[in-house]
């Protein structure tokens, strides 16, 4: 049965894409054709990268076989129900892998982490809690698992120069090693890099063997100024990055942004097209945008790509120069909600359906019926 | 003080939107310079709109002239409260002009009315009480008047041909005379439209002086299956429109859409690129999609262009065979819903402050922070 749906899945998605506008060019589809390659901008794979674990090409690392969490081991608290009824029928066959062209044999479910860490002032102590918190999440299922925005440091200009580091660095490595460690995708937050004399506030991806699959540095700073509420200028320290980042897992690819980048849609309209199927965005909205626009962002997002969008933030921290929303949430295609934190410290856990992602996709076919002869969202580079 | 407060923000506005993505040709800007022209596609103004009064070129008509509402003409049930206190600078000199070069000398609010119309199979009683309702919300102030999506005809592939009409024709030569009478903009929701054999679903808008600003025909017709909820096929009996639909009034410019349009961000994009400070869509969701989507797209919408956004419903009819969603709502560019009508036949007022919007845009100018070297939203024809 779960083949059948596959295979009909497959039908009706392929030409889906195909009609679709694309940004797609032959040199991305080869490339996303190849298992375990980054996907993003040029500069989304650091030159660093050889530091961590080198990835063999072609063969998929034991990590990415498909594992179904065994009830015994389903989350306690905020953890969802085991993934019983949401075997992957390529589960038993071993690795299956996921680039665009083999979508419809995916997996068809898998439990993502999202790690609302309450963040310090003390990196040593942030790094630590962390990779516990990673631990557990892999014990309780989570086959990927994401850190929030500035995981491993106070939010603020006053703070990045302090906290920065190279990547590779002491940050990034126990990254690799954690997500090694527990078999699992980790997505680190962000951490203020440095580089060459700037300053980024940069997200770090992890595959299972260890290896950098990502490295994506905000594109859109935050500069606001909201009279009597909030203003902040991280331009004042930091540089953007110039590039969209990518990444395949066996599930599904995943696009990244960083806190504000999700204000633009542009941003997730092209991961969409480019073939994401969940975008992550670690961020630290605040007690003025958090309430009036985090999880409306969000779930415009996620209706307007027919995507699942999940972020993560820091537990919010009273006494913290910048007080963060909290809240990290998950939300499916059809734009409800199906996972939110509250403002404290906790593990959201969420099992993403990929099956209800391509039925919703069928049901209402906007991705199909957009007029690409009257417009287009275009990647200029 | 007004004065003070146009320049300030036309110095804020001005190199904003220089900087922003802009799919503006130089003729598109000639055009909008013209006051009173149709800044749609080629489509968008009918070579039959000679029909209704031709319109002066470059002199306002007398309906352009701002007016304030007095406070006894103030709406009562769901009016809102007088506009004091929000006259405009300009207001006392008479007709000001709304290019996008005048943008900082236009007006600061002015009233919309949305009509939720109860729609009938009676084609003339469905005339008669829409223009009722028209007078009406001209007596308490309006000077923006709205309708719903197929306010002539019961909504169903089944009624489109039976209740189509020209255009030029028995319906658009109604509300041109309405239009012309209270002194108003009206958007005509839409009708079915019979033009060279092929049916349409169409929206037109007239002046203040009855002549025809726009001709707009839903260019994403809506087919969707629901399964057990809702499936619809527009694309049975309905063809396409191949063009987007602005108009220019002495208050903002206006982006118009039809429904099922509203699911697609690229054209409320592109209107918000063109100058647009106001969306308009007479839509008619239905029980499934309207609680799950009819006012997350409105506000996703709005927060991602910063503009105001309006949807007209028809009133609920549980006996129709396509039971439409109602709730006409308007939301400000913060995302906040500030009007929202429930489910029967009534008629909707807001106050639009386009203060409140510049003040917005300036606060977190996402505008002016897009990544044009990254992406941009490009208008195809």
């Amino acid at each position: 049965m779960n083949l059948q749906f596959y295979k009909h899945a497959y039908k009706k998605l392929e030409p889906l894409r195909a009609r679709a506008c694309s940004v797609r060019t032959g040199r991305d589809a080869a490339r996303e054709r190849r298992h375990g390659r980054v996907s993003g901008g040029p500069s989304s794979l650091s030159s660093r990268a050889p530091a961590y674990p080198a990835r063999a090409q072609g063969k998929a690392p034991p990590g990415d076989r498909p594992r179904v969490a065994s009830p015994g081991a389903a989350g306690k608290g905020l953890g969802p129900e085991p993934l019983e009824g949401l075997r992957s029928s390529a589960g038993s066959k071993g690795a299956v892998l996921c680039g665009d062209r083999d979508a419809a044999l995916a997996v068809q479910a898998f439990r993502l982490a999202l790690i609302q860490l309450h963040v310090s002032a003390v990196k040593s102590d942030n790094l630590q809690r962390a990779c516990g918190l990673v631990r557990e999440a892999s014990a309780k299922g989570a086959k990927v698992v994401a850190l929030p925005e500035c995981f491993n440091s106070p939010y603020g200009t006053q703070y990045f120069k302090e906290y920065a580091e190279k990547i590779p660095g002491e940050s990034t490595q126990k990254l690799s090693e954690v997500a090694k460690e527990c078999n699992i995708y980790l997505i680190g937050g962000s951490i203020p890099e440095e580089d060459g004399g700037k300053l980024y506030n940069t997200c770090t991806v992890f595959g299972p063997d260890g290896a950098m699959l990502a490295k994506h540095r905000k594109v859109h700073l935050f500069d606001i100024n909201v009279p009597g509420k909030i203003q902040f200028k991280e331009s004042e320290t930091l540089s953007p990055g110039n590039s969209f980042s990518m990444f395949d897992t066996p599930y599904c690819k995943v696009g990244l942004g960083i806190c504000y980048d999700m204000r633009f849609a542009e941003m997730a309209q092209i991961y969409g097209q480019k073939g994401c199927q969940l975008l992550i965005y670690p961020g630290a909205f605040n007690l003025t945008t958090g309430p009036a626009h985090w999880e409306l962002l969000q779930r415009g997002r996620a209706v307007d790509n027919q995507v699942y969008v999940a972020t993560i933030s820091p537990a919010r921290d009273e006494k913290a120069s910048y007080v963060a929303w909290g809240h990290s949430t998950v939300v499916n295609p059809w734009g409800e909600v199906i996972a939110k934190a509250g403002a404290e410290e906790t593990v959201v856990y969420t099992d993403i359906d990929l099956k209800k992602l391509a039925e919703i996709r069928q049901q209402i076919p906007i991705l199909s019926q957009k007029r690409c002869d009257l417009y287009g969202v275009e990647m200029k580079k």
